[in-house]
Order: C-alpha cells, then structure tokens, then sequence
C-alpha cells in the first residue's frame, strides 16, 4: 500500500507518519514529487489495522497497490523517473543514446569507436568487459584492463561509460570505471547481484531476460529499488520466441507496458533484438517511435573482426552516424529530441 | 530458377524462352519489370539441363533462387510491388490506412462507423461478416446480409472494403462484396483457400499465422501467387509467445525482414498485435517508423456494446483520427506520406 | 448447464424436460450414461429462467458447466469415451495403435507396409492421400488414387485406415475411402471442416493446432460434436516452441490434462512430436505411461526414398514391432494392454 | 577434438601425449575407460598442427568433437557417467529418487517428510533454504538455520541431502551441509556459480533454464566439467511456452536427446515440470519410461501451508508412496530397477 499525504504535508507530518509505519515493524520508501509525497510501505499492512494512518494529520488518503511490483510500480511514483548521469538525463525529453562495440578489445578500438559515436551524438560509450558466454571455451572478455581501456576512451571523449556486470563480488571493482552498470539478460533473475547493484548506488540498465515476462521484469527491478538505489533503466532487448530468422523477437509492445505500469525509464537494444545489422535502422527507429527513452546499439568500426562474433549485428560507424541523423524527425514526431 | 532477359530484349525473344521451358515441362511466371523481363520456372530444373537456356538469344543470366518461395522473393521481382484498389496503391509511396470495427453489426453501425474513419484520413473499410470464432458458442457474423452492410457503406463513402473470407466455397460469394479479402491467422495453411483465392484474381490481405515463421508466411503467399494472383498484400498480427500481459506479440522485426526478402507490400495490425487500446497509437507509430505499408485498425464508436468481446482494443473514432493526425510526421520521417 | 437426471428418471421424464428446453429456445445433447441421463443445454441459459427446471419430475439437479467447452467438457460426460471403429475400440482398456507411412505412394509399398504394422500388432494403417505442404511446390499426394490403394491395404488385411482430410468439399470423398479422418495441425481451427466432419459423423482424429492451447483444442473439439459427431480422439503431436534440436516438443503434460478437463480419447503421434527416428521408441513408451489411448506412428520400410521428406522420423518396421513388444509390459504397468 | 588411445596404451604412452599437448599451449581432460583412454583436447587445435600425435605410439586415432561442448559430449566418454553419493548411484541400472517440501520449515517438519520419503524408497530428501523468488517480498528461505535442520534429517535417517546453492560466494556454506548441490532454473547460465560448483566439486543437479536449448544446457554443464568437476547430474524440470494451463510445458523429448549427445545422467523434475498435483504420477511414470535416471519430486505432509505457495505442486506423503510403487513395474519394462 501507499500513503499519499496532502498536497502541503509538512515535514513533521512525514516524519511522523513514517516513525508509525516503522514502529509497526514495516519498512518505508518515499518518493517527493512534485505535487505531493508518496510513502511505500513495505511488509504485511495488517500490522497496520491498529493503527488509524487514515486519520493522521497531513495525510490525504491511502491505497493499495495490486501489482506485486510496488516502488517499480506507476501508482507509487506518478511521475517518470528521470536519472541523472552526470549531467546526462535518461528518462526525459532528451533521447539516451549509448554505442559502442560488444567487446572492449584494445585501448586503440575502443577510442576510435568512441569517438565515431560522440561525433554521431550519443552521450554513452557502451563495451563488455567481462563477457557472459554460451560456453567456457569462449573468449570472456579483458576483465579489469578492459575497464581501464573504457576509463580511457571517458577522459579522451565526453562520454559517460556503460558496461556489463556479471556477478556480486565484481560490483565494487565494475563500480569504480563505470557510470552506469549493465546487467544482462541471463542475470535478470541473479537475485544476489541485484541485491548487490541495489547497495551500490549507481545507475543501472536492467535488461530484459530471455523470456521473462514484463511482471517478472519490473520484480526484478524492484529488488534493485527495494535496496534504496532508485536508478534503474530497463532494457527490452528482444525476447527468445520461435521465429528464427532473426536471433531475437523485439518485443517493442513492453514499452507502452511499461510506460503504463511503472515510472522507469525504457531503452531498447536494436542489435540484440534483432542479430541483423540491415534491420537494426528500421527497429531502431520503431522503438523510438513507440515512446522508448533511447536506445543502445552496438557499432564497430570492423566488424568482420570482432572478437564476439557479434560483429553481424553492428553498425558500421557511418549508418549510426546515419542513424541518429534520421532519428530527429522521429524524435519530434513523438515529442522528444536527440 | 529465374532467367533474366537483356534490357532490350524483345518480346519473340521472351516467348522463345518461355516455349522452350514449357517444351521441357516446366511453368513459368513472368515479371515484367522496369530495367528487365524476368521470367521464374517452376518445376525441376533438371529437366532443363539438356536446353541451353543460357546462350539463347535476349538471355542475360540465369539465377537459381536459393529461397523455398520463388514469386514471393525479392531475386524474381526486385521493385517493391504496388497494389492498385480501385485506384488506392497498397505499397507505393501513399501509406493504407485501413479500419473498422471487428465485426458488421448493423447498417447503421458500420455506415457511421465509415464516415467517422474516412474522415480521419482512411481509405479502407473494415469489418467482418464471417467470423472465425475459437468456440462454436460464440457469435460467428452476420454473413450474407453483413456482406451487404459493407457495401452499403462503401456506397455512403469513398472507401473500398475489405472483409475476411473463411472457406474456399465462400469465396466467389465474398468476392462479389469485398474490394480486398482478408485471410485470416488461423487459416494462413488453408491451403485450398489460399488457392481458391489465387484463382479468384481479387487482392488479398494474408495475416500471419499465430506461430508461423517468417518462411512459411511467404510460403503460403506463394501459394495464392502460384496460381496467378500477384496482389498479396502480408500482414503481420502479432505472434503467439509466453508473454501473456500483451494478447500477442507484435512481432515488427518482421517489417524490415519481409522488406528484404520479399517484394510484396506489408502492413501490421497494432489492434490484435496488442489486444489493448491504449497501446495502439504507440505500435501504430513503430510500425510506420519500422517501414511498414500501412496499417489495419479496429474502430468502434461503441466498443463497450461490440458483439465479440473484442471491444478492448478498438480505438474511438477520435482516438483514430488523432492517430492518423500524429503518423504524419513519422511517414515523413521514413520518406512516406499519408 | 447440465441437467442431470435422477437414476431411475423415466423416459417420458426426460423428454418432458428436453421438450421445455426446446420450447424456450434453447438446443440439447444428452449423454445416457451408465448411472444417469445427462442433457446439456446449449445456447443463452437466462431463457429458462422463468422455467423451474429443476423441481420438474425426474431431475436431480442443475449444474452449470464453468469451460466454455460443455459436450466436451468432463462435467458433460463422465465416464471415458470409447469408440468403437468397426469393432477395435479407442479409448477403452486396449491400446489403439496406428501406423505407416507419411504418403500413400504406390499399392505395393502401402500393402508391404500394412502387412508389416499388422503383424506387429497395430489395428490401423495410416497414410496420406491428402498431404498439406508449406510450399506449394512440394508433393501434394496422390488425392483419390491413393485413397483406393488404401482401400487395397485394408482388403489384404484386417486393419482399419486412417487418412487425413483437409477441405470440407473433399470430406465425402475421403469419407467413402477412410474409416477414421485424420484433421491435421494446421486444421485444428479450419471451422467448416469441423463442422463438415461433424455432419458426417465418421470417427476424426484431431490434431492439436502447432501453437494451440488445451482449451482451443477442446473447443475445436467441440465444433465436431456441437453438430452430432461423438466420435472425436484428440492426438497431441508436438507443439511449437524455442526448442529447435526436436522438429516440435511432444507435451505430454497435455495427456493427464485432457484425461481430467475431458472424457475423450487421446493419443500420442511421437513420430512428428520429435521428428527425430531416434527418439521416437522413448517417446512412445512415455506416451502410454503418461496414459494415452493409443499411438500413431510413421512407419516405413524404406524411409530414405520415401516421398516427403518425413523418413528421418519413420520407424523400419522392425523397429515398430520391437517397440510393441516392449509397450507390452509398460501397459500392464499402467493398466492396459496391447 | 579427442585423441582415443589404443586399448593397451601404456601410462607412459599417454603420459607421452598429454606432455606434447601441453607444450602446444593446450588443455586436456582424460576419460578412463572401460575400453580405452580418451584425451580431451580444450583449446585451438591448430596449435598442434605441427605435432604429429597421430603418429605417437600408443594413440588410436583423432576425432574432431563437432558440438560446442567437448567433456559433456557423447564422444568424448562413450559409457553412461554414473556419479556415486555416499554409495548411492545415480545413472545406474538403479533409478534416482529424491523427494521432499520447496522449503524446509521447521525441524520437526523436514524431519517427517524425511522419513516419510525414506520409507517410501526414496535415497534423497530435497528441501530449500536459499529460496530464489520472483519478487524480493516474498519469503526466501530460512538460509543456514535451514541446512542445518536438513542435516538433523539426513542425521535421523539414512537418506543424502539435496539444497540449492544461488550465489557463489554460498558455495563454500552450502557444500558443508548438502551432500548434492542444486543450480536453480533461473542461475542455469550464472556462469561464476557454475564455475565455482565446478572448484568445489561435490555433485550438482543442473536444472534446466525456463527457456534454455538442449546445447545451452550442455554448455552449462560443460562450465562445472571444465573445472574438474566431472558430477553433474542433468535435470529436465519444464520450459516456458505459451500453454498457460500448466506451470510449464514438461520437455520429456530431452531425454532422449541427452542420452543421445551426452554421458551425463539426466533425472526429471514432474512437480515444476506440471506444477499440478494431480498430474505428477502420470509424468512421473512418463519421466522413467522415457529412460529418465531418477526423479525429484516435491512432497509436503502438509501442502495448504507451505510457505511458498508451491503446495498446489506438492504430493502428499501417501501419494508418493503409491507413485513409487506404481513405478516399479514401468522401472523393469525399461530395464531398471527402484
């Protein structure tokens, strides 16, 4: 349930409101909006029925929220989430856009890639460290000197860095190069590490798991927001249906889901959702215009080359460049702006 | 296989082809296009092997086709078809506008039901008289007499109608009313009816099977244009997936894929591709922006009373008209017009 | 609803209440079971409102049928149905076993091969005339000259023939040929052919759409008996699923579930719910384990020359009787027999 | 590839080669058969392109392993793998069976269910106390306190004790009370915990992802392998499709395909695979006639409180009991034994 306190509460109101919540043994999450606050009160609310908040001063009135999802959910947070990365919003009129390679590889590629995508408009350089693989004979990723390498193309471009995360203990070492985490759609349900990102603090992009329904998607994020880490964007990045023609099905309809039943920022990963560089253009510019909050897409400057074998599914610098070019009038089209 | 004729070649040079390949058993079906004549041959190549196809006079090159459809690909017809419907093209620059409610009630419903879209900017009226229904319980359509309703309705306005068509001997009598037919999920492997339509010669809207691939879809077109029919209008409906908060799962990758293989128009149905009204206008957009053709939409200006339960995802007529209003700017954007 | 007759209701009793039914509107089917009559009443139940059904002579109660399937649905009918096909009953303490090829292709093999499955034990011999295929390039089948060498194979033995039908103007013609029809997947909502089979009132094997639910399947099922026809087994033959390493996954799940929603035979076709030769002994004796009724396997003696491709999940035949002998004891197991 | 030695090769012959292989940079892992020796080799075998091991004395021949797995493959380790836990087997002529509540409680309560289980026939008993759940507000296990409780049961009876581990930093915790580790459905491609369960070595139940292909899963297992881990016990447990009237679809067509491509003991889980009581014997029964090695089965003595709200599951004690009679004769048609 949720308590919505009048218009002009005042702090003493809140506070004392809350000291009643918790002397109750259950715990609170607040969000301060614009018009009014709202408290989440976690935990079993009949430990509440002796307690008449209802009738408590600066308090407008009470309701239940039926989704099991409750700090993800819209009728906690009214509003959208609008997250702040350094100066950087996600979740605002302004379009996120984040690219880049799906390995860091050297020093030298991923400069070059990083500067191809700030050139292009992006704000994000996007690039795996530490790399979820199919199999253990797989290259897994640079590890730490990767993220030294991500360290660098930031100081030498204005982008922010985002990169994979892939289990609790590598948390507080991911946390030191990146600006935003990115955990994985085979990690979606890795409870300890979400509980882990959660204490962190910092951003993170949430994707989507392979077959995860939306519900378990936003329970998912609510044991991020749950842990008092309130940043979370998620990631619909195409889900494992029977078509295989393309490597995923882009399922696009989660964005206006989500936009109804959460206040989170959605991005959408073009290149996953679909494994065919050809169709990552036209996705790309469907998922902006079905309202997604922007977009992260994969680009290499030589793709044949790639150490994944993702290659067949990035851009060439020059089609993202094209990319966010054709994008504008979608944006405006939509009522945002790149 | 696909024999490519010279651009000048002329048209004793095409039918020596063509006799020559009908002596050795073969069909063929010929496409006449801008730059060149191709002409597909239908049947075992081998049959050919002892008939020098390739060093008769007006023959550029032969081409096998490595694809299981031959006259649904893009290698026999290499422009994008255009449909032409009494006037309105289907695959042209000119985006379909296509709605209507799910079925035909009553004259006045559906005459009213058509102004309210043509005014918005449609230029096709929908509605159904045969209703495929998953239970024999359920309310199957009016028939005969919703057959004349339509009609009824393109005469009141200036739109052409398209109604579905369930089984092969309702074909002429459906024909006899409908400017398009539309072929529904459920039948997209009736393949009697696929071929009676390719007999009839009307154009027809071919929706997505529930779980076909992307191969089979063009597979079964192939069908209704192996017979003679080349108005194949695709339409993709959505999917059947685990993902159970949505009714399907509009599956848009199949925009672009079918844009590569295929050179039949392709539009997509946001209504049943979501099953929930206010998701429509935002798949509505995607699926402009991904490439799409245009697009089929219910409309209902009472759908709390609509006879089929279906009512969920109709759009008011002033919802559609705002629609349409808001697509402008996004077919401009991906160099269409509506 | 369901009315249900009190144990010694007469017979005058009952008509009386059939009649009162009819009179408001309403249509029936009755199942005169071993314990009591019960009469299903079909159509809007609010027109008996105003008629005491239930303090008419003879009733013992009402009771409403919750699936939207009713002669289908257990509450309707609850002892098992058995069908009786010229004397070999399905459904009842035997195993129905059907086997043969996937095409009729010449007398010689369909004789060779009957003569193989019957001495193994089966009691059908099954075998396309009909063939629906992808693409409309493929073998079709041999239509009615393969219907008569079906009509050969059961004159050389004592089985009875299975072979599918699939549009609703043929039915009269395989309906001379065939004693049990086969509906195949893609038919399982080809409404008018159900409702054609259903007027015919021969026996029908319906096969579970490839992306059907359980409960469409049933109301499937209900088309056919809606219009007279009792004589339905239901085939579960694999689904459509991520899973590409098997052609479909068997779900046998399905077997339990129909035996509880349901009082219908059911059957297992493991040859196409695994499409891998291999597998298919394993899944059949799961199959009966599970508790099907039966069994429909593609036998053939020479499955790399067989004519549609389907020899890779043909068992030889003495594969087939090995694999009867060995269900032997896993029906004893499960309180059957073979 | 694999190098498979000659059937009276020497120590130091394979001694011989493995030093050799070695030295080209490459890894190896060595099956001892009953046969012969089987040398895995487990990195770029061009490296060895200078190295004629074909010609070494003592070496058979070389085989290229075409699946991605290479140490859980069929090829390379040709008998069955039976793995033994405290001198119960499992991939044996003798059947697996576990049993027990999704979450251990109370003492009192795992101690009963125990001895119930035992009583039944059953060698492990099965119990939670790490819980992965949907959203972060449910209940999630009882953690130490509960594993200490399962070795009070395992203490008071003679059976092995299976629990789930979700971390890897829990590893180490987990294995000082569990005789067999279970990797949940949602941590199948946690690829730090497979590792880690890979170091520690002691037994592990892979369970299968929601939505995870039968080479994934193969891939999974060959992470632990990979590590020197060679105890890992596959479990099929159910996917996700889009049939919603069971909890998942139960994939028994896996059972086969695991024999076939690999060595690895495979035990099915009928409880989640139906999530249905009333369906769990028939797929119990399925599970082993399709060469299943074991089962693993929830059972609560007192299902309507569980803690989980996987009651609905769960068998009841006498159930079970039955369950493991009734298997006993499918056991022997199969040719193994309870």
């Amino acid at each position: 349930m949720v308590i919505i306190m009048e218009n002009g509460a005042t702090k003493e109101q809140i506070e004392q409101v809350v000291r009643r919540t918790h002397d109750a043994g259950l715990k609170t999450q607040m969000n301060v909006g614009e018009q009014c606050t709202v408290i989440a009160v976690i935990g079993d609310k009949t430990a509440l029925s002796d307690t008449p908040i209802e009738s408590m001063s600066g308090v407008s009135r009470i309701m239940p929220i039926s989704a099991p999802y409750k700090l993800a959910s819209r009728q906690f947070h009214e509003e959208d989430t609008v997250i702040s990365v350094d100066g950087v919003k996600i979740g605002g009129k302004q379009l996120a856009m984040m690219a880049g390679p799906c390995a860091v590889e050297t020093t030298e590629q991923i400069v070059k890639i990083a500067k191809y995508v700030e050139a292009s408009g992006a704000q994000f350089i996007r690039g795996g460290a530490f790399k979820p693989r199919t199999g253990p004979y797989s290259f897994q990723g640079y590890g730490e000197s990767a993220l030294k390498m991500l360290a660098t193309a930031r100081e030498e471009t204005n982008l922010r860095v985002v990169t994979e995360v892939m289990t609790p203990h590598e948390v507080g070492l991911v946390g030191r190069y990146t600006d935003v985490f990115q955990l994985g759609t085979r990690n979606m349900q890795n409870f300890s590490l979400l509980r882990e990102i959660g204490r962190h603090g910092k951003p993170v992009i949430l994707k989507r798991g392979l077959s995860s329904t939306i519900e378990e998607w936003l329970l998912a994020a609510e044991y991020v927001l749950a842990e008092g880490n309130p940043n979370v964007i998620l990631c619909e990045r195409g889900i494992r249906t029977y078509e295989t023609h393309t490597r995923n099905t882009l399922d696009l309809n989660a964005v206006p889901a989500i936009k109804e039943l959460s206040h989170l920022p959605i991005i959408v990963d073009p290149s996953h959702g679909t494994g065919i560089r050809s169709y990552v253009p036209s996705m790309a510019k469907a998922a902006i215009a079905a309202g997604a909050d922007g977009l992260i897409v994969e680009v290499h400057h030589d793709p044949d080359n790639s150490m994944t074998g993702d290659g067949v599914q990035s851009l060439f610098p020059d089609q993202f460049n094209q990319l966010l070019h054709d994008l504008k009038q979608i944006a405006i089209a939509v009522g945002r702006e790149i």
